[in-house]
């Protein structure tokens, strides 16, 4: 099936290689980075070549094949075995997103009943995990739209879009499904210090649907939502926990605290491999600190940064969290574990 | 007087010039430009060679200066004629800060009683202009730093330091009191997008006078507070209306509604001439929207932007406003006119 606005796909699978569209470049240059062996999908998670729970959870998938040509060609009665270095390290590239280890966990559940060579299963488990993620968010962008009033204002953070994911995007699979549908009138997204995810990769891809973004400073936010000039505030997430916490890139929680405050609404988009169910509140997650350089690049000598990835906001400030599985308005643990059992 | 921590001074009259730390190339580069016309002076102040709000008034309190000189070497006789255009000019130089009407107004207070040469009693002027100001911020570092906590751990926003005045600083001028009387432990600075004031000019002043600072993105001061690293945000003003509602650099205002969610105290720090009584509440102040290119430098092409340089603080999200001439706790258009008259 072929949606509207719906022409990025970050991690695609080729003659037997992995191929990444490399972020660090965008939107200057649209370079796709090649791997044939695991340690490299690692590194690539790692240097944020491709970023988004979603998107690293099917790259490690991708990585788990890797791993598993490199060591049955080694040995094939002991590839189980001598995998287990790959997969250890894929699963640390990053510790924030969950998706990550539900990913690798996935892959490693079809071991037991391999046998022979392996590749054909795993890239089957693989393909699968992609097209499943991508199916996941044209569901989630339908869903999530119907919630929208008409002429619907909305404000995005970071990106949580096609490139974050197989394709189409969470936040922005609703904010493409919405487009499509004539309800929106206006996509805002913050630029998003210090990677810069919005002004880079949502204002690219969304461009390039033909979807008109308006950037604004991250500390705009607020003034755009005192000035009622937004509804909805939309965005993914790089783990839920069992309480309906949420984990995501740095100021959700700011804008969750000011959209409450302002009346404003608060969508939370995200597929069921970015709940935790072992982890039952966000305190419990790790937050990932990245290299104080991303702050301080502009900065003047013998200054020192804080540089959280991302922030932890409370469920109470969640209006609603949308997944494949169904709509969760005012998440609990209650209704989160009736959703994934 | 001398105080601890005060080396700085960005606004500088020698030799019958106007020399101006330029702040654009700060902290790579330490550059004084000289300015001997008012036009130029107009032009420093748009392109903010210099910046914040009592650095602005000062500066344009010396153009006054220096488009008598002109004037008055065209024509003796009518040199407050043809210095009009001058004026007006840089009346319009920027429109948010008051300080810079205020200054202008003060000067030409002077006018009236002026015989023969001009330059003479206009400097004296300027020079007690910017002498009160320094004074203003000595008083008003020492009576803010008296209500911080032993071991505040203060957040400040963009730079309301000795760079943004005539000297000391404003919010850093309680920052260097506080800290330099031993009551300060930690400060924290956000590096304010899109100028950057904090981490180029903040951390710049800061560590000039061997105050460490630590940097982080401004979107992650909601997750600051909710992990309770923060006691005090210190913040100057560009205006402040009759009522106590505060204008000052975007992002202010979130800074505000967090504190209040947090539990942070909110303290402005303005000198006098930063109150205008002339309007009774902040939304009537005309907010500066600078160059989307500031957003857009790394941006995908094809996106619009919204960069409002200001927002608007409600006195009610106001713990403490601190001025050379008292303290407003809890702000009120009574305490104000109480101030004032």
């Amino acid at each position: 099936m072929k949606h509207q606005n719906d022409n990025i796909r970050p991690v695609i699978w080729q003659s037997n290689q992995l191929h990444l569209l490399d972020q660090r470049k965008l939107p200057d240059k649209e370079t796709m980075m090649v791997l044939e062996k695991a340690p490299d999908v690692t590194q690539a998670i790692k240097d944020m070549v491709v970023r988004g729970a979603p998107a690293i959870g099917i790259t490690a998938a991708y990585g788990v094949v890797l791993a598993a040509h490199t060591a049955y060609a080694a040995d094939p009665d002991n590839w189980q075995t001598l995998i287990e270095t790959d997969l250890q390290q894929l699963a640390q590239a990053r510790p924030t997103a969950v998706n990550l280890v539900w990913a690798l966990q996935r892959m490693r559940a079809c071991f037991a009943t391999i046998t022979g060579n392996p590749i054909s299963s795993l890239l089957k488990e693989a393909d699968l995990i992609l097209q499943e993620d991508i199916e996941a968010n044209y569901q989630m962008g339908e869903v999530g739209a119907a919630l929208l009033p008409q002429d619907c204002r909305v404000l995005t953070h970071c990106n949580a879009g096609a490139l974050a994911t197989g394709g189409y995007g969470t936040a922005l699979g609703v904010i493409r499904h919405g487009y499509a549908a004539g309800k929106i009138s206006q996509v805002y997204a913050d630029e998003t210090r210090p990677w810069l995810q919005g002004a880079r990769l949502t204002a690219w891809e969304l461009l390039q649907d033909n979807i008109p973004v308006t950037l604004l400073a991250d500390s705009a936010a607020a003034a755009l939502m005192q000035q009622k000039r937004v509804d909805w505030i939309i965005v993914g997430s790089d783990r839920i926990t069992a309480n309906g916490d949420v984990a995501n890139k740095i100021g959700t929680y700011s804008l969750a605290v000011l959209a409450r405050q302002h009346g404003v609404k608060f969508m939370v988009v995200a597929p069921t491999s970015t709940i935790d169910m072992n982890l039952d509140s966000g305190d419990k997650i790790v937050i990932e600190e990245r290299s104080n350089t991303e702050i301080l690049t502009k900065a003047a000598q013998g200054a020192k940064a804080w540089n959280p990835s991302f922030d932890v906001t409370p469920a109470a400030l969640v209006d609603v969290i949308i997944t494949e599985k169904g709509v969760l308005k005012q998440p609990s643990t209650k209704s989160l574990l009736a959703l994934m059992n």
